[in-house]
């Protein structure tokens, strides 16, 4: 988990260059020679980025606010990387995970390359990558966490029965009958 | 032009209910039934929506911003509904357009269905569909406007050659030897 401690500096380095090669590839590590023609077909740029190809996922922070109140649904942000291994190898095992995708249908889906303003989105840092979840009552349930200490809302692969957990426990909302 | 006039609370519920049927059927003003079969092969949600295909089309604002910045490049943000049939008519014609696809690849593109939080995308309302122009010194070029005056920057298909000349005038940088 150590390499992933990047700032948020060398994050927007990072994808920076990654993004200028092509954006729309589905990069899983290796890299590509660095003339991209422009005049290949290119893959269709999907909201789920391979998180889920079958899922429903938002495309902007607010999009992902404004559907969970009114659904009444909490949300799952995955910030994550492209370029970042730590990212793919998660996205891989979360990808194949029959009953994560299944239970992830419950929630509202947002994955993002790129950090939003709100500061409660990062309560201890801008790491990929990054899972959080918000409950319909807008609350960053900062109380969702993985099991290191110094990213407390990082995963591991080896973490996907832990993070399918929290996935249960971020579906017991905080303020149901209210 | 006067239907368009829609506020944002009403944008926001025709939003919810277009996407609450299906947020990946390409709409084109007819309605399907309501019952959305979850279990029929849904199409990729793509960045593009149908405004071009062919072309890279960025998340979010913030990410705009940043390659805006970074790349030297203007930012052309499309605000648009897909239940809208004044956004679908523009879109119709906006991607057919091959001299207005071949200039977009000069552009940071960015076409949104929820609004931001920033108050600048939106200098005289939030109406759509709304077209918006951002220098890569990151200020809203707002002296680049359509027809309308009750709604600068809104566009009907016959104003697709002012949108193209405007975005010609978009082209010229505001600091470019700065």
């Amino acid at each position: 988990m150590e390499k992933s401690c990047i700032s948020v500096f060398l994050l927007l380095v990072a994808v920076s260059y990654a993004l200028a090669k092509d954006f729309t590839s589905k990069n899983d590590g290796k890299r590509d020679t660095k003339e991209v023609k422009e005049t290949k077909p290119r893959l269709p740029q999907t909201l789920s980025r391979g998180w889920g190809d079958n899922l429903v996922w938002t495309q902007t922070y607010e999009e992902a606010l404004f559907r969970a109140k009114n659904g009444n649904k909490p949300i799952m942000i995955i910030h994550h990387l492209e370029d970042c291994p730590h990212s793919q190898a998660l996205k891989k095992v979360f990808a194949e995970h029959k009953e994560i995708q299944k239970m992830a249908e419950k929630f509202v889906l947002l994955n993002l390359v790129y950090e939003t303003t709100d500061k409660n989105l990062s309560p201890d840092g801008q790491y990929v990558p990054r899972v959080l979840f918000i409950d319909p009552s807008l609350t960053v349930r900062a109380d969702i966490t993985g099991r290191y200490s110094n990213r407390l809302y990082a995963y591991e692969p080896s973490d996907i029965s832990l993070l399918y957990s929290n996935m249960q426990k971020a579906l017991k909302l905080l303020k149901t009958e209210l």
